[in-house]
């Protein structure tokens, strides 16, 4: 999130997936020279952790936006860094795409819940992880669905985007670690 | 400043001159019950740290709006915390008052850089500190008067209210210092 409260830029399209600016809000996890700073390997690290199985929006699958483009298999090369199931909230039904080390992208048409419901139970008694993006976030605070946030708070005023927290009702936080680096302070939340 | 970025709430007013929710940013530095948590004490020292001069907003000053109501001598008492000249910003001209301990109101009515110029000049070799409150701040962000900012970042959503940042071009800011507690995370930056 930029210190302006927006995980996105402006005018985010297929030139531009993260909006404009929105790639200021990841210098922390794509370094621009090896290695990673040292305050940033525990906010790393902890993204990093094998998880049972993830939420994410569509938006954060791709960039295209409607119909299914067949050949579009995520940003992540041929072996994404999720090694679990991957469920996509989407209007437009596709088939499960397996991709090399463990993780199968599934595309859920029936909402958030049924997404969540379907993650845990993949995940059975491992975490389950909602990866992004905004909205998809905001879906899962609207259904209390969240014991903790880790908040990656980038030092760049963006003006313009979308907000995270836009309508998000207070569901009371608790800051329980911060750790940070020139390129991202981070800040783990309690939810609850 | 709130997670989704106000520094005060909603409906400022006479009756509640932080706005609806205000209060809750507010809770590391008037902690509930003494001592201060541990994890705050390094930025109330630093914000108690004396200053040659300060420059503040009307509003911050006091709750009254338009005219001067004469009685009115700030929120602190008989003995303000600033020891030293505190540049008020408003539309209004009204005379110095002198307070217990060395603070001084003096009232500027022709504008930020003049307030500012005026307080360095008081400052000598020491700092200025732009108190606050939001309008006050995003005018030193325009006049590229900070070498420094800090933000206490209270774990809370108000959802309405006041931005500190709208508007505000990104200046550049580089982290140099975190830490925090269950009630806020502290976090300086260097501008520029």
């Amino acid at each position: 999130m930029s210190l302006d409260g927006f995980v996105a830029g402006a005018d985010q399209g297929l030139d531009n997936p993260l909006g404009i600016g929105g790639e200021k809000l990841h210098r922390w996890l794509f370094p621009a020279s090896e290695p990673r700073h040292e305050g940033d390997v525990p906010a790393y690290e902890h993204l990093s952790l094998r998880r049972g199985a993830y939420v994410m929006g569509r938006n954060m699958f791709g960039p295209v936006r409607g119909e299914w483009d067949q050949d579009w298999r995520g940003w992540w090369g041929d072996e994404p860094p999720y090694h679990a199931p991957v469920f996509v909230l989407t209007h437009y039904p596709h088939d499960p795409i397996e991709m090399a080390g463990g993780t199968t992208f599934h595309f859920v048409t029936d909402g958030f819940a049924a997404a969540l419901d379907r993650a845990k139970r993949a995940a059975g008694d491992r975490e389950v992880l909602i990866a992004g993006g905004a909205s998809t976030a905001r879906q899962a605070f609207a259904a209390g669905a969240l014991d903790e946030i880790v908040l990656d708070v980038a030092p760049v005023l963006l003006g313009s985007g979308e907000r995270l927290f836009d309508g998000v009702a207070d569901p009371g936080l608790t800051p329980v670690d911060v750790h940070g680096s020139p390129y991202a302070t981070h800040i783990r939340y309690r939810v609850g």
